[in-house]
């Protein structure tokens, strides 16, 4: 694992001091973090002594992409996806700022980062269902009936990370659960069956920017846009029909950290409000969408996209046409800032 | 649950002293049992005091089933299929007799039976992965970005249960793996998606005879066939092929049951021999099968599976022709002993 501390980049999104890095010093200290600010780009962001990193606000991001940076959202943490373009490493964890540490039913601090890369560098089996869930932990394996043939996995993408404490719910049943927190430590990780969709959360995330890192945008989204609070869910729809076609794999459980506390389900229900109607449209249509065999690379998987939500979500909402360009100007950010790597 | 003791019949083949319900009894002596015994019918089976149970050997079946008794193995476990076929109730849970009851981290034994039900009587979500597993349980519902068009779910079908102490291995991670225990508590149910296949186990299995039944033949195998040690697998890929089709839900998880001992590897080694090399081609075919569109019961998608099995595999050996007609036997033993209920 001490050889993978230079291949990472934590990415936050935030609006605040970064106390709760104080949480996580022992754990993101050896690592080297890209800091997103939010809003007004005037206000200060108070880092914690002795981390090191990259602290970027909204008249950076104008002044790095110039007139691409139209495609990064403001006012929504989908800003957090300029980190993902910038960064020159092999892997991102990417964690929101009201997240903190938390302990494994034995008591022991959880290292999301070590957990996550742990998920990332073992193989994926999104074609057959291993009851024993993942069967590269430690004590675990494949069980009888699993073809040999598709032992060895394929390369895992993306690494979902969970919540103890407050879960991730919509504004409805925020309003409607109130009190419910996640209290169940559900000690598994599981490959995601390839042509199953499933709601991606910002929150603890983690992926191989080699492998899916274009596919991983965050959308347009926030001040000025009539979507809100979906900018991870339509990452995480877009990022799985690519790693389904490419043939990746995308695992979902393990590692937990702390969510310590509910945002505001009023303030919340005014922003889900279209996406709480779209989704019910949109989700179906990525659960459709085939992408042509020509596509080769998460660049041109994600194009094809582009040109699919242009030509198929706009009888939604004239804003997905908006959003089809925005993701054609992510891509040519990305192929800027990542040129192909010379042959060696 | 009260309600649901007398709609459960609780299914175990066996060639042997059932000493292990003793293990059992606080669980099971609620329950009728129905006790298939395999192998020699002259052999006395014992059956400690004090169970509401019946027990058929193969003579029983040959009187019971007539010339249609070829559909049921003889020396292998899926002889348990008969008790499938003959009981009238609504659930069938089905373990193995060297299997004991497990205990939770807290320490309290696991009723098994409960949890199945409670499996099977709450929806499934194989539209849509859940991030916090199965929605309805306590403490738990859906995350964020669950279209909520899919939050009532489709009816559960089958609920596959696991193992503590002694994973269910094939033969050669039998041996190259022989210490290795089954030791980690995944406090989890989940639906196993749409289009996904799984290798189900017979050891601890529940279903619902009325919406399931009809599929879970456990096909001929044993005595005399090429083809061992793959009853249940065989009986998973076929039942989720027709759970699919139907729109029915298969879970997996809890309930742990507490497996007491590896099978001999050697002797598993040359039962599995051909269904290793089968299981490369014939889960692919299966994963690939669509049902037509006018099969609308699990009878009707059975019989096509068994025209399929017949006009498919028959080129990878002609065992399967034999195995198809087996299938169409088993249907026309099923419809004889659980005619249509008259129109309340």
């Amino acid at each position: 694992m001490a050889l993978m501390k230079d291949e990472v980049d934590i990415v936050i999104p935030t609006i605040r001091t970064l106390d709760f890095l104080e949480s996580w010093r022992p754990f993101f200290q050896p690592y080297h973090l890209i800091i997103v600010q939010d809003g007004d780009p005037s206000k200060t962001i108070k880092v914690p002594e002795g981390f090191d990193y990259d602290l970027y606000n909204r008249d950076d991001i104008n002044r790095i992409l110039g007139p691409k940076a139209s495609c990064i959202s403001y006012k929504e943490s989908a800003c957090r996806c300029f980190g993902f373009l910038i960064s020159k490493k092999k892997y991102i964890y990417t964690i929101d700022d009201d997240c903190f540490v938390a302990k494994d039913p034995s008591g022991k601090e959880i290292d999301a980062v070590e957990q996550h890369i742990q998920n990332l560098i073992t193989p994926s089996t999104p074609f057959f269902f291993n009851t024993l869930y993942d069967p590269y932990r430690e004590g675990a394996d494949f069980v009888r009936g699993y073809p040999f043939s598709m032992r060895s996995g394929v390369p895992t993408a993306v690494s979902h990370g969970l919540w103890l404490n407050i879960p991730d719910y919509d504004a409805p049943t925020q309003l409607v659960k109130p009190r419910e927190r996640s209290t169940r430590y559900v000690d598994a990780v599981i490959t995601i069956p390839k042509g199953t969709l499933y709601p991606m959360c910002g929150m603890n995330l983690a992926f191989d920017r080699e492998l899916i890192g274009p596919a991983m945008y965050f959308g347009l989204l926030g001040d000025g846009q009539p979507f809100k609070r979906y900018d991870d869910m339509l990452a995480g729809w877009l990022s799985k029909v690519v790693c389904d076609h490419l043939g990746l794999g995308v695992k979902t459980g393990l590692p937990y950290i702390w969510h310590s506390k509910a945002s505001d389900p009023f303030v919340n229900l005014k922003k889900e409000f279209n996406g709480l109607f779209w989704q019910e449209e949109l989700i179906p249509f990525f659960q459709s969408v085939v992408l042509p065999k020509e596509c080769t690379t998460a660049q041109q998987c994600y194009l094809e996209l582009a040109k699919l939500v242009k030509e198929n979500l706009a009888s939604i909402d004239p804003y997905f046409i908006r959003l089809a360009d925005a993701m054609v100007t992510w891509i040519e950010a990305w192929d800027e800032f990542n040129p192909p790597k010379p042959a060696a």
